[in-house]
């Protein structure tokens, strides 16, 4: 059994795209990598980084020959890309993305398949950064990560196996789950995290001038996110919206039982939600 | 000049006293250091560990040869703690706290100083942590921290010197603000950050089981402080609820924004509003 790729194609060669390459270049997962893009500039800068074997600003070309086409751009443009690497790519091509919503690209790539059968598992690296774009991208990137593939009932078995064991080899962690219940998780542990912290940060730059001097460790860690990409999180805010306002409501909620209990001064049931929340909270780390 | 501290006196022995009798003593601030608690066994760990010469477990012992007295157990029991000191000080002695809400503890103190002119200036070093307790403390907690002194018209000018000198010399760097204007700005910097944290992870554990075991760096910092001392923070909840429920408010408005601006599908705004956001949060560090 090998599990190396003889050429794989990256399409967005950003933190994600650019880390793969440096991720699986230097384990010697794949052989050849073409790397799609915009910038050239960033593209030769990769190729002298020696992450990438070639590159080209041409989809077709980049996709024509290679074994494993992954998707790696913004998550809004994936699916109008995703048409473009299906007419290109060849008969036993697997096809990939690694955007952090999974519903309606699967939808897309199956639609496509009920055309021309080819191979696609969606997939999800858990391991952004408040950072952003091929500088930013390192081979460790995916060490203990834990990457998330989304098969369905038409997915073919060695399409799976095979992107499985991709991932493993550049040090993630992989686990299988249903497109639909990929979104709801994210949107509870990623996307609303990331909405709130937004909110966060918004509702104290409102108070007066001063109040921002005496942000402690505190806010900082629980805003960091806030620093993120906002045009990336714009498009998956609103790719995962029903997951999101979904997850958002139960926020509400939770946030309405605390204030209730400290707005009716109910000081021993307010200790006890507090309590069970911190053991939640312990137990994750 | 001299800004050495003969004898102070700790009551309450636990992360913030710990690390002030540890950075007191390691930096020659203070001559000798005595501790008043409930936990013999602590207090003779202190002792052992050189950061304490002498304890006891009571507060008029502790208290009446000190001049300097720092009031440093949890912030709903500082204001009673306060009547035994003002009664057990010396006429000489400079009385402070650490307490995270200061506007009910510099009150209560104003009207002490009423009936019997000792110096109070109330402090609060935000140099906290989700861990608590003396083994926590270490003597590098107040480096680079800051300090925010609460006097008011009425604080002796000496003692406010006094106070600051002390924080500075353990690598502290001080702001005197008015007790009101604390309380609302920990209210938004820190007491809300905190609550909204509990309330994430409650939402966040109210969805399906495995939902947590997907949660990656962005959920575990953002709620990094929802495993802080659940009875330290109802206290500080409750001790702050004024400001705390006006802090909530605000934020409340900007999460209605861009609650509806998601609902809405209003893309540009979305994003103008992310990335505005972003950039404050940018600037912060």
């Amino acid at each position: 059994m090998t599990a190396t790729i003889d050429h794989c194609a990256i399409v967005g060669l950003g933190l994600l795209g650019g880390s793969i390459a440096k991720a699986a270049k230097s384990r010697g997962v794949v052989g050849r990598v073409t790397a799609v893009g915009r910038r050239p500039e960033i593209l030769e800068q990769a190729r002298q980084d020696g992450c990438v074997d070639a590159w080209t600003l041409d989809l077709r070309e980049g996709c024509a020959e290679a074994d494993l086409v992954i998707l790696a751009t913004p998550v809004a443009t994936i699916e109008t890309l995703l048409h473009g690497v299906w007419d290109a790519a060849g008969d036993e091509t697997l096809i990939t993305d690694v955007g952090s919503v999974k519903g309606s690209v699967v939808d897309a790539a199956e639609k496509l398949a009920a055309r021309r059968p080819l191979a696609f598992v969606g997939a999800h690296p858990m391991a952004g950064s408040e950072q952003s774009g091929y500088r930013a991208s390192r081979p460790d990137l995916f060490n203990h990560a834990l990457v998330i593939l989304t098969p369905t009932e038409r997915t073919p078995l060695w399409a799976l196996k095979r992107l499985t064991e991709f991932w493993e080899r550049l040090g993630a962690r992989v686990a299988s789950i249903a497109p639909e219940a990929h979104d709801r998780i994210v949107a509870h542990v990623s996307h609303l995290p990331h909405l709130i912290a937004y909110a966060l940060v918004d509702a104290i730059a409102k108070a007066p001038d001063s109040t921002l001097d005496f942000a402690a460790q505190g806010f900082k860690d629980t805003t960091r996110i806030a620093a993120s990409d906002p045009e990336l999180w714009r498009e998956i805010f609103t790719v995962n919206r029903p997951a999101l306002l979904e997850s958002l409501a139960k926020f509400r909620q939770s946030l309405d039982e605390l204030e209730h209990l400290l707005r009716e001064e109910k000081q021993t049931a307010l200790g006890h939600a507090l309590a069970r929340i911190q053991q939640i909270r312990m137990e994750l780390q």
